[in-house]
């Protein structure tokens, strides 16, 4: 159950486009098939110049988040979660380093990838990233965003899984304007995903894990009704009238990616997931402001979620086990630890 | 002629709003005046946290580029170009690298930033850059981006200013949706900052250095009209007939960030210019695919015609001379590389 091209989707029913009926991902472009070599520029990686099948052929999970920093903490995070050992003597390397725009880290069978701020850059991002599946042959790939947002009536912390994304004028869909026409594709996730997410949610976690409408805007400042931008033409009581009628949509959070990764995921068929944690509540404030450490403790807390969703997936295939197969590279900590300062004092 | 503060905008007429009668660049939001202290938490800097004044109060020239890389080398070329002259055993330092978001240099009076792609990583940096200048009391400051783009209908290698930012429908405005409404601000730039920079291209130029209309657009594929994304509903010949509907209205680029840039320093009263290196004929194809080192020449264009403009304000002032006045730390190159070459035998 490799990715499948289809022909131009005119021709497709939108029923026909939805349905995972071979588990396969459409790549919706018979174009691609045609041309000499396939540069994924913003990735740093080509069709001809790379064996990105050889690569990438074995990826079943496609993690993304806003920063670098983020997707390499996180590539560090999951390796340790899942076992994964690297060969003696290398270390992780940023694959997409020479693009200058993304950064991907691989750990076996998960990718992960800083997708920046904002649809546009999620949306370049995809492309190129639904292209990489496809020349890899990825089966059955599933992405999920780990993000952070601002929560609407929940507590810095919550985690929260997106059940619809929602555009600025609460729509379930992207807007995109192809050939200067405008349509609109719908920002469906995997509802199924949502909630295995949140059966993972554990009854010790000192914070809840919540599912909830999703808000995404393209400004951080007006478009999301903070008073504390460059600019701002609005009431304290106008922003506060507004983030009510969010809470009465349900709307749980607000952030700046999930509609466009939702529709983009939906579109190629690909079963997806977003998890975020709130930075703070809107409610109380618009200044993100708890400490460096804090925050850092809550930005773990969706990659703590994704990560005993990856470990359930791969002990139910019996790929666990594999990875955790090896020894590791370290026999008795205490004397790792001596020989290292041994070796510090001989500088 | 230091930033004001000024009230709600909604009592002042456009006329008002769009003139720069006594030079000033206005915050249009009071309620940052109320505030016990301003996180311009994307930059990582805060106006109790930093002397803001003291930090950026001299910055003349904000120049802005997509990528960290760009605009550290941009940082590099123009200290040598105003020869400005940092401290012995000093170097440049990522001043918002704990941000984790954008990176930002400074050079003396130019300070250099990356935006990352698309609008709405744009407008969290206009916004806190906007706050920066009034926090840091900076006068007159002039806003910059060097850009790529893709070119219609003129040559890989061309440097193109932009003179009014079209959005998808070509529109010379940048939509905002504030509180669930959407309005419209003008994507305006200043014609006589543009005039100025063409006037500043050489003869000898092995390149041409026009002005035409830019478009901007959210996408990089569909969005662009490009036949490799990872979807693609149209057809080539319906591709070639919107990229000739563009050249038809005057449009000679294509990018992501222009209207957002141009709407949002015009709102703020700053004088603002896109210059942008052409990637690639979009008339002739799609895919981005000139040698590197071709590409890095090309990227070199914008950067040396923003450097004579920001050489020749300098001059225009007497600070250039100021800034050369120091003696640099290198007598003689070759009895310096002798050294180097000396000491590095000594391992």
């Amino acid at each position: 159950m490799s990715l499948l091209l289809t022909g131009n989707s005119a021709s497709l029913s939108e029923e026909e486009l939805d349905e995972y009926s071979d588990g396969t991902v459409k790549l919706r472009n018979s174009n691609i098939e045609l041309m000499d070599q396939d540069i994924l520029y913003h990735l740093a990686l080509g069709s001809e110049s790379h064996d990105l099948q050889e690569m990438f052929g074995d990826v079943k999970f496609v993690c993304m988040g806003g920063t670098p920093k983020r997707m390499e903490n996180f590539a560090h995070f999951i390796m340790n979660e899942i076992g994964y050992k690297l060969p003696a003597g290398t270390q992780l390397q940023d694959i997409s380093a020479y693009s200058y725009r993304y950064s991907m880290y691989k750990v076996g069978p998960v990718l992960c990838v800083s997708h920046g701020m904002g649809t546009p850059s999620v949306s370049i991002l995809m492309h190129e990233m639904i292209k990489l599946m496809y020349h890899a042959k990825c089966k059955d790939p599933v992405f999920i965003r780990i993000g952070t947002c601002g929560g609407i009536g929940v507590d810095g912390g919550t985690v929260i899984i997106t059940e619809d994304a929602l555009d600025g004028q609460l729509r379930n869909s992207h807007e995109f304007t192809i050939l200067g026409k405008t349509i609109h594709r719908p920002a469906k996730l995997d509802k199924k995903l949502a909630r295995e997410l949140k059966s993972l949610a554990s009854p010790d976690d000192p914070y809840d894990t919540i599912i909830g409408k999703t808000l995404c805007t393209n400004d951080f400042y007006e478009g999301q009704g903070r008073l504390d931008g460059a600019f701002c033409d609005f009431s304290e009581n106008e922003k506060m009238a507004y983030l009510e009628k969010l809470r009465e949509n349900g709307v749980v959070n607000i952030e700046m990616e999930s509609t466009i990764f939702a529709a983009l995921t939906h579109h190629a068929g690909i079963k997806a997931a977003v998890v975020c944690v709130a930075l703070l509540n809107r409610l109380n404030g618009d200044q993100v402001n708890a400490p460096k450490e804090v925050m850092n403790e809550w930005q773990a807390r969706p990659q703590i979620l994704v990560s005993r969703y990856i470990r359930k997936v791969l002990t139910h295939n019996g790929q666990l086990k594999a990875l955790f197969g090896h020894q590791g590279s370290i026999k008795s900590p205490r004397r790792f630890k001596l020989v290292q300062q041994e070796s510090q004092a001989h500088e």
